[in-house]
């Protein structure tokens, strides 16, 4: 493996790399104990410019079973940063501390930048509503380690496809897997975006769309459920009317009453009302065991990245970068250097590049 | 030991647990170096819902001193749980981490309705003006390790007897170990709850009020301070009158002239004005000591606890729960099922249910 | 070594006590792996009463390569401190839980306040616009790992002399080497301070005054840059004069063109705009590494610190200090003890006292 130092889509991982790091983790999970001081020593920096409970307790139980240590911040408050330093020189300066550092940004990009200065690898744990790619890996773990494997099996994708940031690089992700078939389980609203139907029908991989999860559930392998904010709508669609949409949208163990024995309903947490409580009891609800999966898929890339050699990096260039997303992380650090992907896209943020 | 797997409140704690707590809290003290290794690999979460510094520092010092580490949060503005996600899912997340949980919550009995959820024990480290059970735990230790028992004591409890969460429970705890006698001195504002009362009466303890420490001061083996806010007398009350009284209840080096030579003075700390700075250059001030104890009772309670082994926990019925407090837990986290004490009272926060 | 248990400004550290922690911080740097386990079962409580990333990144970083374990806030916000217990109360408390700690805060002289009370050794981390002595540290750990020796420079100290906190005692510092010359590059408005400028004279060291980083660059051996900023002109100052002052102070990659090959260019972080990103490409532009071995010369003191017995520490008397700066610690905590120094000022800020 290790074809990747720096981890910032899930784009960077492919099919040889999953697999190592997958096998790591199922040997992880095996034998715990083998691997309580494998990152002795080792230092990972967490950085979170935006506060996220859940994903920064992963890592740092992760860093944490594999006998290393911490340091950071947990809330851009608790730092000096707004002082006007730049990202460049905060990540340097970490970097010189730490053996790995990981990121969370409300700007899209932010850890791509960061990973153009830092002497050790960047693992992204989220850039606005941008890539978060250790979720997915959460994901995948958790259906390999259930199923036994990933591929030959129909998942719905539920509720808000459209700027659900987990599902797109899930599409991605499991169409390295043979014979994937997906529901697409949406309102209007709410849809697929093109780019990721057009990558689908490239690859010609089966879908259908459906209306209600009600529709699909008994075809299901997995179930991935998301949530659905209600202030995507339109401000005049009725109340009412919202209700009766997300219902539809919405898992009762009564809908489980319809599904396969084996089915597995997913969902990266936190949930709020999409998935009922009472579906907890349901052995089939796995969410909770895919908190547990993504610490331990952690471990497996900490491990690997951490015992990476250091490597001093710096641009070349400096700035000469525009992109128009607000958004993007090149918004504010106007010295970045300029990257455009092959399609043309912003490198940081991959937003088309006007002009 | 091990009759309890959750530390709620300290009637969870029996004389046998006690004894065993507190004979592996000496071996401890006597020879720190045979545990520095005692819980390596373990992880405690740490969630304060509400800042304190004090109680998390003695955590996080008990459990790093044990070779073990820690994760969580000591504010929760660090956190992205105030977007709405609900007690019972953010403590299934966390136990699926964590080895135990420790926390506080400005809610009542929102440590009683962690340990529903919670595959690994759950540790209250205060929920509001409720249970503090590890304060208790380091007021006895400072006791036995000061006087090499407990029993055979006269016990001065001064200031706020009313709202004070540690005096509670200190008088339950104390009436397991023979001959202990109380004085309460307080105002008659601040007296004494019944309940307490009553069971001090039911126990046959004997008990003298006293209207001030001079008063009492030649009989005390043991002088409980504890803090009295201003804000609890009427606001018509006039404030020289305030001043007065509050001087009967505030400890001076003066006052000490008139004590035993083995007097211990206690306080749960932090302290405002109701111990003046002089007393501290007396050897009869145990205050710092109690904190140091409290930390050493706190590694061996964390020793036993982090041993067990992990437990799925799951309440079978959610709901039907209705409590008239508003400092509840149950007042914001709805699904919580019901839970009724002996006396019929609420199971999370103890108070009398309407009807 | 060990000639101080505190370190609270730079003026703690002789020759002798600087060559043995330098003696140890290049034993760390050659052979990090013998000091892995150097400071296991030690703990460090570090309390940041103003944040800091910088440095309480490099400290944290520190410990936990040394495997030793901190606690403490980053953030008075995480603490329930404010609720008005003491600072000596709380450094009492700290101390009995910790092996020793490293303070910041707004206030002047906090931590020498903080030293009279802690049973350990107390590390000065910044005390407001006052001291940062393990700054100082990184600093000549810097010059003397590049050059191999400190003495025999000619060094420039550029941008605001008057206030930045870095380069008074940087002074100091390297006063105790042989043969060191200075180039004070500054605005009128920001000159070294009177204090300073008697001391360089004093000991007789050989120094000129520059208008601008161009005029002194081709004799400088070390360049030690630091941040202007606006406010510290008059606001009737226009603006654009400012600018065009400023840019004669601002590092640029063309000033280098007529350096040294061998010049160092020092910045304690973070910078603005007074080094010109541009410079970061030159070899020679060390600010980075001098990040890199501020953390190895903490390393070396915490190790030496951390060894040192618990010592009971209690003012004989308090009160009866009167100190008229605003911002000295003994503006708020009134029951310190009277303390001054062998010149007549503050013992706790350094400030002429009154009368």
């Amino acid at each position: 493996m290790a074809a990747f130092r720096d981890l910032i889509s899930f784009s960077d991982i492919d099919l040889p790399c999953w697999e190592s790091l997958y096998s790591l983790c199922r040997d992880i999970i095996a034998r715990p104990g083998d691997y309580a001081d494998a990152c002795r020593g080792k230092l990972l920096a967490s950085l979170f410019f935006e506060a996220s409970t859940r994903t920064r307790f992963s890592f740092q139980a992760a860093m944490l079973r594999l006998g290393g240590s911490l340091f950071g911040f947990s809330n851009p408050n608790d730092t000096s940063i707004a002082k006007g330093e730049s990202l460049a020189d905060t990540i340097r300066m970490t970097a010189s501390y730490a053996d790995a550092i990981v990121m969370r940004s409300p700007q899209e990009g932010a850890a791509r930048a960061a990973s153009l200065y830092s002497e050790v690898p960047v693992i992204n744990a989220g850039d606005g509503g941008h890539h978060h790619p250790t979720q997915t890996l959460a994901d995948l773990t958790t259906i390999a380690m259930t199923r036994g494997s990933i591929g030959g099996v129909t998942v719905g994708l539920c509720g808000d496809l459209k700027y659900g940031r987990t599902v797109h690089p899930l599409v991605t992700a499991l169409s390295m897997f043979p014979d994937v078939k997906f529901r697409l389980i949406s309102p209007d609203e709410l849809k697929m975006p093109d780019y990721v139907m057009d990558f689908i029908r490239a690859r010609g991989i089966a879908y259908t769309e459906c209306a209600s999860i009600r529709e699909a559930i008994s075809s299901l392998d997995i179930l991935y459920m998301t949530r659905v904010q209600r202030e995507r709508f339109p401000e005049n669609f009725p109340s009412g009317a919202v209700d009766k949409l997300l219902s539809r949208f919405t898992l009762t163990a009564d809908d489980l009453r319809g599904a396969k024995r084996e089915l597995m309903v997913l969902h990266p947490l936190p949930r709020v009302g999409e998935v009922e409580r009472a579906v907890d009891r349901d052995p089939r609800a796995k969410y909770f065991e895919q908190a547990r999966y993504g610490m331990y898929i952690r471990m497996a890339l900490l491990l690997k990245l951490t015992a990476l050699p250091r490597e001093a990096r710096y641009p070349e260039r400096e700035g000469g970068h525009s992109c128009p997303n607000p958004a993007c992380i090149t918004a504010t650090e106007k010295y970045l250097p300029r990257l455009v992907t092959a399609e043309g896209n912003c490198g940081y943020c991959d937003r088309k590049l006007s002009g």
